[in-house]
């Protein structure tokens, strides 16, 4: 076993401990991890976490420290992201198509998740070495800042997805709910894309903010006359808000024939059938993504210039970023910067 | 005023009774009502009513008696099919589309609704005579039965919507959900469109009626080997289960990309983010259509030689029908023949 350092959780709250990692199988790599996003998916685990080993982070960039016999795509040196799944089955239908994210034996999380050769829980990016199987790393493109590409590799791949499943391009007319990690990279992905791109927030003072991400304007939420004028106006609504809420108002923005796509929030929805009869609107879900298109995901962002919008804390400072996501107080998203472990 | 014969809501329970038609406006025909399908619609107006006038039914089919003297697309004689909306703004976008279903100010509904212009309340097609807009009367086209074509305006045009919608074509994988007199339509016209058509149903013992409709086989929902065995299959699944219900085991049926339409209940739907996000599914509902699209699904069904199955009953039946319709009791459609109304 390989020994590290990272943050582990007890109680509600993460400390800084030793953590083991496995000896390289053929087609892993270890990665030195230098930067890990922090997602409201971490901050939910860390919160309700009642036992157990957690080490959370799913969304990292790093350099090859080592290769195994069979590793053929990356030497070490090499700059490399890793996102939210780490493995799948590789014999089923979804991995034969490239939806590893699909597989039907459920693919193996980057952390919380179960490895399939040792079954061992897999712990997370808060830490300063993960090894992976080459097949689920991939090469930061060069260009690319290695602390604000992390969060490409949860945050962004969660809303390619979608507005690449629902064809959005030139002339799409896209609103995003929510300025938070996911949302903001839904904006500046949507603009790159060619779509005329609105943002749908509770507060007008959101909007300079929205314009520089690449929004033509904003849709006040809390606005009558606002939401008013923009009803029925978008083909598609990425509603990255990461809380349980009330779809209707956000389903009266949607476009005949469109998509409402809720990419923030886990759990139960409740939508009023007549919110999505009224013009044949359609609700879907989304959430991470295969390999092949989070490969093209990261080219795309390579050929735009398309990284998030970061604050970067030191790793030490990870209490401090969760309470402060817990608060909303984040522009756009949190990395942490893990060289303060060693 | 016109007198006529209708079935009037008293209580939870529906009597004969004398009521009024308006006179014919410049751009009214008077129907002679023959035959009026029995919705699902009809009984739950029908079991809740709490007071007011009630006059179901918006399914049916009879002659042209009287035109105004602007009528220019009928004459006394003409055979005609009358559905749930009889007018609309006809100034909005929506009804500029040709989506008079979805008009801004509402349409109005064949019974219960509000005239536009009078402001009387509307009183549907369980009468001897019904006055409408001539914009909102088809002509039935020969060689469809009247009494088994008057279905097609509210159940056929409801499920004819999203098949077409979701670009129901050949080799599409369809599955309808429920058998009844929306289940059994969307059966027969996803078949004629060339969609290979599973019937989902609580019963093996459906399967040969499936076959007949037009079905290639049926899954059955209580068996989990047929369900597991159909797990992702389709790319359209019309549900017409009229109550609410656990949209989750439907949801797994459907394939990636695919599309859930619930056509069957008007309320509130819960839906685990999850079976939407795993194989980025769509949830829809539908219900009725446009004026275009209605002659577009009566044209079809002449041409394919498409109406309901149904069994035919006096109308001073129609207490029988609701009872049997509120067990499941019919297959696939109780028509109320009006002639004994006089």
């Amino acid at each position: 076993m390989r020994s590290t350092t990272g943050w582990q959780a007890h109680g509600t709250t993460l400390r800084k401990e030793p953590i083991t990692r496995r000896d390289l199988r053929p087609d892993d790599i270890s990665v030195r991890v230098d930067f890990c996003g922090v997602c409201h998916t971490d901050l939910h685990a860390v919160r309700s976490h009642d036992g157990g080993v957690l080490v959370p982070g799913h969304e990292f960039t790093g350099v090859v420290i080592e290769a195994g016999p069979d590793v053929t795509a990356f030497r070490v040196g090499d700059p490399v992201a890793v996102g939210n799944i780490v493995d799948s089955c590789g014999a089923c239908d979804m991995c034969a198509a490239g939806q590893e994210n699909f597989c039907r034996e459920f693919p193996t999380l980057t952390y919380n998740g179960t490895d399939r050769h040792d079954g061992s829980t897999t712990l997370g990016g808060f830490s300063r070495e993960y090894v992976v199987r080459e097949k689920f790393a991939y090469r930061l493109p060069s260009g690319l800042d290695p602390a604000a590409a992390a969060p490409l590799m949860c945050a962004g791949i969660t809303v390619w997805e979608p507005l690449r499943a629902l064809g959005v391009g030139p002339g799409t007319r896209v609103a995003v709910a929510g300025l938070g990690g996911l949302g903001h990279l839904a904006v500046k992905l949507a603009a790159a894309m060619g779509a005329e791109v609105s943002v749908v927030s509770r507060s007008a003072g959101r909007a300079a903010e929205a314009i520089e991400l690449g929004a033509r304007d904003v849709v006040v939420s809390t606005d009558p006359d606002s939401t008013a004028a923009a009803r029925d106006r978008f083909d598609v609504l990425i509603d990255t808000i990461p809380v349980a809420h009330d779809l209707g108002p956000y389903l009266k923005l949607v476009a005949m024939d469109g998509t409402l796509s809720q990419v923030g929030y886990l759990g139960s929805m409740t939508v009023e059938t007549m919110d999505l009869l009224t013009g044949r609107k359609k609700l879907s879900s989304g959430g991470s993504g295969g390999v092949a298109a989070t490969a093209d995901m990261l080219e795309f962002c390579a050929g735009h210039g398309i990284t998030a919008d970061i604050e970067l804390l030191p790793s030490g400072r990870v209490g401090e970023a969760l309470d402060r996501l817990e608060r909303g107080d984040v522009r756009h998203r949190f990395v942490l910067d893990l060289s303060d472990l060693g």
